[in-house]
Formats: structure tokens, sequence, C-alpha cells
């Protein structure tokens, strides 16, 4: 079996001959020729616009370290922009103005994507050419809750409390908000599939602001409708929510093919809350990459002798690489779980 | 019975006549008369160590709002300065210089703290004077993890990846920084006891940071060490952990009365993991606060249908009231709590 199949094998529960490894973030400041790429574009949404560049940087990991599978170089909040949303980093993300009101809602644009947004698909094109079939591409999107709570908060925050009270005293206006950004993020992705996406990755990263009752209210049937407009297409679908060791019980209903899982739960706690049927993705504490090569290899065997007992095992990190990262401590990741990995 | 003892009654899991209700950080930045005390003293700081005007701010919500409890006034990285650590607020904490190495370690002083922080027990003992027995005192420090991930990390963080890494690749120095913070720990707090506190908290704010295991070998054994050396006073001793959806089978190790949970758990299953001997405190999200005074009467209500399973519930927020509520809405929680609570 080719190397190249090892990443969509896994996320299928097939057998594979090693456990397939990636890193969310593995494209990013860490990489001395990232950096220089970025420096070149200027910024990082000129970089994000500009797919030579956003391709280019796409692929380093993938030259550089080896891992067996590239993700699309590109930011959570790119899809905002044309719903009528300025965007600016500094270094954090500002959105601008924020969602607030039904009429802010009513404003908001669902568009056609591969008009507003040819640049994304376009860097999707020139990695699948440039990979040649070497590893897949992954494509992503924030899944609904996430980016609504962006849009609403106007940026990152500690606890996104403007979200919160959104949906703890308007409930009605957040759906008719996650509608609506369901409807973009359906379009968004669909199109990265048609481009050459081989799977898709929905980020909820602020899925653990919620407790079970709303997140099942206020994410789930928006991660639902995405995961039923990409079904046809064949590709594994994968959901990420951080912080969200409360809710794997809920999480198996999204239907998805993979459940990222952040450090806070073993792999095989996380398996057994899911039930069958789903592949696990994690979940090494990216702090790891923080100590030394040796430490690094040593919690990689203990992550791997973890997700053993899993029907399907892609190795990632709990979170995205921190930028302090050494490159060779991401290396000594890559290298360990080639090494060590067993056939599952 | 009088109403004085409501909450350590409840605390113990005895019968009372209704629910007893105080918010975390009720003494704070939404109270227009805490502004003003605070504007008196010039900074944060200084109205931390004026033993009369933190006695004057702890005092405020009793007198405003009717909780039925006071948390003294003060802030967990006060114990932090007489180790030998500089501590600013700009509004955020800065602590400086950081405790990275084991050098930095061995120079921590483990100090007796009323000769160090003598304000801290004059506040304690104003405010007992001054509430005549209306209701109880509550002392509180940080959890020895908590107080170690500032003192590592230097401030505040969104995810503490330095204090993270040093969990990863130093766990021994780890455990050396947590040992002489439990020291520290425990005498800052049996001196608030011997001062007049009628009940203790610790706050884990970060123990969310960690997986089960970490949790268990960097929080729950330092826990234990400050329950034992406060158990022979008799308080009641609650621990709050932020973020702690996945440890409540854990922290009914760690010997507590009551436990704090936030808002990603409903009460009763906390309650039900925990298993008999604990009473709870939550969880209402305090983004409910930023609402209307309408909804957080329903929310209330729920909460309270909630708890009422256990045999002991404190109403409380799942974390500290948000600068931004308004005063006529936390007037609201504690209305609802008194008039729509039963005896339990």
């Amino acid at each position: 079996m080719a190397e190249a199949d090892l990443f969509l094998r896994a996320c299928r529960r097939e057998p594979v001959p090693r456990t397939p490894v990636w890193m969310m973030r593995q494209a990013g400041r860490y990489l001395p020729e990232y950096r220089a790429v970025k420096e070149k574009a200027g910024d990082f949404v000129t970089l994000c616009k500009t797919p030579e560049l956003a391709a280019e940087v796409t692929l380093q990991p993938v030259d550089r370290l080896g891992v067996d599978a590239a993700i699309l170089f590109s930011d959570i909040l790119v899809p905002a922009e044309p719903m009528g949303i300025g965007m600016t980093f500094n270094p954090g993300p500002r959105l601008s103005p924020p969602v607030r009101t039904a009429d802010d809602v009513d404003r908001l644009r669902v568009y056609e994507p591969e008009a507003e947004v040819p640049y994304v698909y376009d860097a999707i094109r020139l990695v699948r050419r440039a990979l040649a079939g070497r590893v897949p591409l992954i494509g992503f999107a924030a899944a609904p809750f996430t980016l609504a709570a962006y849009l609403v908060e106007g940026g990152g925050s500690q606890g996104f409390e403007t979200w919160r009270a959104l949906l703890q005293g308007d409930p009605d206006l957040a759906h008719r908000l996650l509608d609506k950004v369901t409807a973009v993020t359906e379009r968004y992705l669909d199109a990265q599939v048609r481009a050459g996406a081989q799977a898709i990755q929905l980020f909820d990263s602020w899925a653990g602001l919620c407790g079970r009752a709303d997140w099942r209210s206020f994410s789930l049937p928006y991660v639902q409708r995405v995961v039923a407009r990409l079904r046809p297409h064949g590709v594994p679908l994968l959901y990420f929510g951080l912080n969200a060791a409360h809710l794997y019980e809920d999480i198996r209903e999204t239907g998805v093919d993979v459940v990222g899982v952040d450090w806070r739960t073993e792999l095989h706690e996380a398996s057994r809350r899911l039930g069958p049927g789903f592949a696990v993705q994690g979940n090494l504490d990216p702090a790891v990459l923080l100590t030394t090569p040796e430490r690094v290899a040593a919690r990689v065997r203990e992550v791997l002798a973890s997700g053993a007992s899993t029907p399907g095992h892609v190795f990632n990190l709990g979170h995205g690489v921190l930028p302090g990262t050494p490159v060779e401590n991401a290396q000594a990741l890559v290298d360990a779980v080639r090494a060590a990995s067993v056939p599952a």
C-alpha cells in the first residue's frame, strides 16, 4: 500500500501498516521557511489571499517533516469577509462590525465562494498539483458555532462573554445567525472538495464554551447540516472540538468519520464514549513540543499505546503547534510516530 | 434557624429552609460603590493591601444584594509577593521574575503570613466585626496548582504553555515548586481561619489545563495537603475547579465539603459523579447576568431544579461576576434564589 493512502485509510478505520501523522497548524510560525514566505507576503491576510504563497507554506511541512497529510494554509475567519465583515490581524483577529442585532444578521451576505474567495480554491488546485499524490490534502473551515462566536464577539476573547450572553438572552437570534453561517460554510466547503480537498476538518475551537445542552442546541444541528451537505462527496469528515471533554457522548451524533481529541481526554476514553464507528485523532499536548526530542519521543509512544486500542487512529497534537516550537521537536514527533507505530 | 446559618449548614449538607446564595467576585467592578472605593485607593493592589478599604468592599454585596455569605476581598496572587515575586496589575497580573529554573524555585521564600501580609488578617477581623454575625465570611486562596501556574507563566495567559511545558518536560521541578507553594498556602489559609474566616475556598482556576492523570499528579496531592492542614479547624472547605468537567471522579479525593461546578456541567451530574458526601456550589453561567432580570430569574429556577436533587446546594455562578453586569441583574439573581428555593 502506498504511503499516500495512510491518512485516508485510517480515517475510514481500514487497516494500515503504521499510524499516519499530521499536526494542526503544521504550517506556521515555528518554521523558518514559513516566516520567510510571510515576510515576502507582508502580512498574514495577504499570505492567505495569495494562492502561490499559501500553496508554498502548505507544502513546507510535507517537504520538511514528512507528515502524512497536508492541510490547506488559510484561516477559519476567511469566509467571514464576503459576508460583509472587515477582518484584520494584529496579531489576534479583529472583526468589524461585530454581529449583535437582528439587523446585523439580516445584513450578512450568503455568497458564492468560488466568485468571492477564489484564492482559496486556486491554492487547493496548486497544492494538489504540487503534491502529485504524495499525501492527501485536507481542507477545513470553522464549525458554524465557532465562526458565529467570532462574528458576535468581534474577535478572539478569553471567555466569549458577548456570544454566551446572546445564547442565553436571545437564542432565536443566535439560531438565525447560525443558520446563515451554516449556509456560507456549506458552500465554502463543498467548493473546497470540488477544487480537490480530499478530506474536510471542522474546527469547533469554542465548543468547550458550552455545557452539553447548549452544545446540542447551538452546535450539533449545524455540524450535522454541513456533514449532510458534504457526505455525497465521499471524503472523510473530521470534527475537532477543543476543550470538549464533556461532549463525546454528544459528538457521536455529528456523523463525522474522525473526532479530534485534545490532551485533556485519553484517546481510549474518547473512543469508548464515542462508541463504534469513529476514528480518533490526537492528542499529544502541543506543550510537549516545547521540551526535548527525547521527551517528545517518549510521549509519542505513550499516546500510540493509548490510541492503538481503537479501530482508527490519526496521530496529531491536541491543539495547534505553538509558535515557539523548535523544529527539531516537531521532527522528533513525526519520526517517533513512524518508528514506533505498529500495524493496527 | 437564623439566616446567618444557611450557608454553613448547606456546606455541611444539613437541612436548610432555603438555598443560600453568594456569587464569586460579588465584590467587584460591576458595583458603582466598589468603583468609588477603588478610585479612593488609587489602584487594585493598594485596595487589597488597605484593610479598611478591603473590608468595605467585602461588605458591599452583603449590604446591597443580601447575599448569604461574604468573601474576603483580595486576590489569589497576594501570597506570591512575599515569596519574592513582584506583582503588578494592568489590568491583568504580571509576576516578575517568573519562576522557571531550580534556582528560581530555591530562591522562593516560605514565610510567616501574619508578619508579611498582615493586611489580609486585619481585613478579616474588620469584616467579622462589621458583619456581627449577619452572614459568615469565606476566606480563600488559589489551589497550589493554579498559583504555581501563574508563577511559572509570569502572569495570565490563554493557554499557560510555559507551565504546561514544565509539567511535561521537568515534572520533578514542577513538584518541587508545588511543594513550596503548598507550604505557603497552608500557612496563609491556616492564619485566615485563626483570624476569623468561617469557611475556605480553594480556587483552582487552571485545573482545566490538565487531563486526569496530570491533575491527579500535579494538583490533587497538594489540595489534599491543604485540606489536611485546615481540617482540624472544622470550617467547611470548598474547591472550585474551572473547566473541570472531566475531573469530578477525581475531585472527590480532595476531601473537601463543597465542590464548585462551572456552567459546563449540570449540578445533578457533578453530584452523581462526585458520589455521596459532597455539597455542590454553582453553576449559573455568569453571562446570563448580561441579559435581563426576567431571564436571570428563569435560569435561576432551572438551576435550582437541577440542584435540589442533591443533599447540599449553595447557589452560585459558574465563574465570577463579569465586569459589565448590570447591578439589577445581580439583584434579580439573589431575589430569585430567595423567592424560588424550597426547603431541602
